[in-house]
């Protein structure tokens, strides 16, 4: 058996969606810049993706533009919005993804803005309070918080946020890389000025992303070059992609529910039988609380054991278990997780994040509960 | 008859490269930085594609880079060369392609770096005695110049602007878009800092690039974010893109003499059916001159025609022709080719850009001189 946990790494694309992109590799080879009919039928199908991913966020056309995936898509919010409505403060979390963390600390590295970091608490929460305080001292702020954190999955109160950085006037943004498919996102309803969606984390290609940037908070673009994208963003567009990406929210929408509850089933089994099979066992972050947490991600804390010390990885893929211990994007790394190291926990013990997808099974979640029994057979019987 | 001679904007992609992509659509969906085996499987071929490109360019593969595409690639290789060799001062030319111009106008707008443009002939030939000039002043400069010009199709010295960059110490970039998959590029005896590709512009997908740097003058990341592509560009890698560009950079370089043998028949046979078609036909830039010009690019100037005034992309659409007036990026804009403004072109005129791949025949050039004589008859009998 191969179970494949990891889906906050990257999901399998959903065929559905390979059965649109195809046409736009074989048949559809046309440049959508193009006035020929062989551009134009390819700029159709740009701009009825563009309508689709506008209309599911409740946005306009005019304020979603497609990048080459969610990383590009916060480079592009954070740097521009800076550049562009002259903000000279920052204000995020050490917990942030690091298309957040890594893009501000850059810009403040090169004088572009201050950067301020909101202290966390053991259990991966924002201090708020010290978001206030700051927001009140440089109203004129630049404000990025994640809807939910990729690693420890703790869904922040970007209600509360939005409307901290509202009535400040500060620019909101937020890097909803991991609840975009997941959750509705109505942007007439949030206070929110920047958000953005990849592809590959809700059943689609990997190269394909969108920002959503409100219309009254236009940004310069990041890459220039050609008027494509509404002179948001220059390059040749990634036709395939772009269809692919659409496609993709659509069947996210379609179901959502459906999915979420056969989700939220199969991380609340792996709770209670990991309390029960593995004593001493805890869950990082606030990702054990079905309420609080994304439901596609459970951050599992062992106890120490000599056997998985280092190896627990490793021994899961041996036993055919695909997981992650940090971040997708750093997972192939040995420095370990920055979140998990600003949440101080406890050395000695390892961590695992499983991350679910609506093609999870049941029997796959037993099977891998059943294989961190007999890895931890030895602390058990201790 | 339908006849695609838009290849400067892009290209049919090649089945063979859709069949070696697809494995990495459907079965192999790992993200690359994963430690498991879902992951370490993609790892591979991402790494496999980056020596394939490197070996091709005679590079090595920590030179090469990819990216969402020229664009990005452009915009990567200027902008952050700018920054980590703290240059001042920049040196193009008003032909270049927007990626490379309106990249170095908006490092000028912030101050980044002064920009001096080169004089430029009714012919599109540049002042390389000025850049000489140039470079005397300023030594510690960036040179960014086209390996071969998008619109007019004129190949430009590259060796000797090469050799004038590396006499003075300058950095030496090249827009090789036009030119990857249809020249040999060999790095190692080329005097050049940075070049760059696009997988569409060889028969490969939309929205997959590369850039190479040489080594002895790294860049800081122009994306930031995790550790991928050796913390060179953040953001899960577009792995099927990856795929797909080494694979079309490969079948290009594998029957390259072949494609441009058949392909400079078709444009030298097209000159010569133009010009007994039409008298007064002329050829912008140095497109007729078959040594100096790409041969993939014919760019045509027309007589005045009154039928034709403002509608010759229409008129010849509207036959089955698809062609472009200008660059592929702006071609559906309306304010006309930014490269024939700066090359004085004769007012009243109207110009076409034909563009070749191995894909085109005979009859289809054949059909597409009948189709001009047909719409220019009047001028013709006149």
């Amino acid at each position: 058996m191969r179970v494949y946990l990891d889906n906050a790494a990257t999901t399998a694309m959903d065929e559905r969606v390979i059965e649109a992109m195809l046409p736009f590799m074989r048949e559809h080879y046309g440049n959508p810049s193009s006035v020929h009919s062989h551009g134009r039928e390819v700029r159709t199908a740009i701009e009825r993706s563009r309508k689709k991913v506008a209309e599911l966020l409740n946005a306009t056309p005019a304020e979603i533009f497609f990048t080459s995936g969610g990383t590009e898509a916060d480079n592009t919010a954070l740097v521009c919005a800076l550049q562009t409505h002259g903000i000279k403060h920052a204000i995020t979390s050490p917990v942030e993804h690091h298309a957040v963390l890594a893009t501000l600390q850059n810009c403040a590295k090169k004088n572009l803005a201050e950067l301020s970091l909101l202290n966390v608490s053991g259990k991966g929460e924002l201090d708020l309070d010290q978001l206030k305080e700051l927001l009140e001292k440089q109203p004129n702020s630049l404000v990025s918080i994640m809807h939910a954190n990729n690693e420890i999955g703790n869904l922040n109160d970007i209600e509360r946020i939005g409307a901290l950085a509202k009535e400040y006037g500060a620019f909101f943004h937020s890097d909803t890389v991991q609840t975009m498919g997941h959750y509705i996102h109505d942007v007439k309803k949030m206070d929110i000025d920047s958000l953005v969606g990849s592809a590959h984390k809700f059943h689609g290609p990997k190269g394909s992303g969108f920002a959503f940037v409100r219309k009254d908070k236009k940004i310069s673009p990041f890459i220039y070059g050609g008027g494509q994208e509404r002179n948001m963003r220059g390059g040749t567009e990634n036709v395939c992609g772009i269809v692919g990406i659409a496609k993709a929210l659509e069947l996210a929408y379609e179901d959502m529910s459906g999915h979420q509850k056969h989700i939220e089933t199969l991380k609340s089994r792996m709770i209670d039988q990991l309390k029960e099979a593995i004593p001493g066992v805890e869950f990082n972050g606030l990702s054990a609380d079905m309420d609080k947490s994304l439901y596609t991600v459970l951050n599992v804390s062992l106890p120490p054991s000599e056997e998985n010390s280092g190896m627990l990885l490793f021994n899961l893929d041996l036993n055919g278990i695909s997981a992650s211990g940090g971040s997708a994007c750093s997972s192939g790394a040995t420095v370990g997780s920055h979140v998990l190291r600003a949440l101080n926990a406890t050395p000695g013990r390892d961590s695992v994040r499983f991350s679910f997808s609506r093609y999870n099974t049941v029997e796959e979640i037993d099977y891998t509960v059943g294989k961190l029994k007999e890895m931890y057979s030895q602390v058990i019987s201790a």
